[in-house]
């Protein structure tokens, strides 16, 4: 790994497209709020406002996390893998905002897909990680 | 675009910029809960606390996906302008945070031109990485 | 700075770390909802999962900006000194976090200690980048 380094172009696309969602889930979390009649700056409601704007949070909460991962293990370990990783978890927060909008049950099926996803690219990230420290630092070649 | 690659430092200058802006904006938050006598970890008390608070929260949810689509559009389109646009979307967040401080119908101005920057950076994000996708794996030229 | 560039190792592992801090931190929440019997999407309940819940809202507030530091300090002034500072950071938000969970006051030696990390690293990073600058578009070398 080193010499002629062009910028990553599958993460990149992932990243974007990931950036994306996020602003259409604030979209949603706008729109709910118009729906529901719950004014800026309040973030109390009927229950279904709560749980769009709870599902909303914890996507903010994730994007970043999610980020490191995909790009330490696209960097580390394999770029396609990383950003076919990246699309499932776009899918699987999509999965996990729709069911989390209907009710606080339907939030478990995406959860638990974007949690293997984390855990899946948290893995290969390391184990990149780990053997370019090996080799850079220790000289020893995995 | 491979060889040579040299960490792009407006980019950098750009991120680190906004990440200064993003401390000073918590400090402020810090600053309005010593003034309205609200001490954490509540997040509810007088109307200018909650509009301080949620401004900041807004931004919060919002620098991650500017940072995306800053770094895509500068690595994949052009620095300079990724540069400049990255710039306005500073000033329109500190326009946007004063705005909201003072009443919820001020904070939409600087709403408005954040919304333009983050549509303006993502199509020339995504002209960027569909022109390099196209390029590096169909080998067709735009 | 230029030519055989290599992604930067060191600050990929300590991103990594610190992403998983996240994701632990995330999950002590989710033990937190459990042990108070508070159900989401509610976000209040006793005082104890109250500073739990704050204390990882902060970390998720100050997580992007410590990563923007990080990444301008290490690849503009120097990547151990910059991996080294995030390792304090990462030490400074558990004891902050630990910290916040048993009282509202004892999350301060963690919050000055990872403010003291923030300003270092802010500041390293400013040198470095405009350093680079003054270099690149206006050949002065410092």
């Amino acid at each position: 790994m080193a010499m002629g380094f062009e910028p990553p172009v599958l993460l990149a696309t992932v990243s974007l497209l990931s950036a994306l969602q996020m602003g259409l889930l604030a979209r949603r979390v706008g729109l709910s709020r118009m729906i529901h009649k719950v004014l800026p700056p309040a973030v109390s409601g009927p229950p279904e406002f709560e749980r769009t704007f709870r599902a909303h949070e914890n996507c903010v909460e994730c994007f970043p996390v999610f980020l490191v991962v995909l790009w330490t293990c696209g960097l580390f370990f394999n770029e396609p893998t990383a950003a076919a990783g990246g699309v499932c978890y776009v899918i699987a927060r999509q999965i996990y905002f729709n069911g989390y909008v209907r009710s606080v049950k339907k939030r478990l099926p995406g959860f638990y897909l974007s949690l293997a996803v984390f855990l899946s690219l948290t893995a290969l990230a390391l184990i990149g990680v780990l053997r370019e420290i090996t080799h850079k630092y220790f000289h020893i070649h995995v």
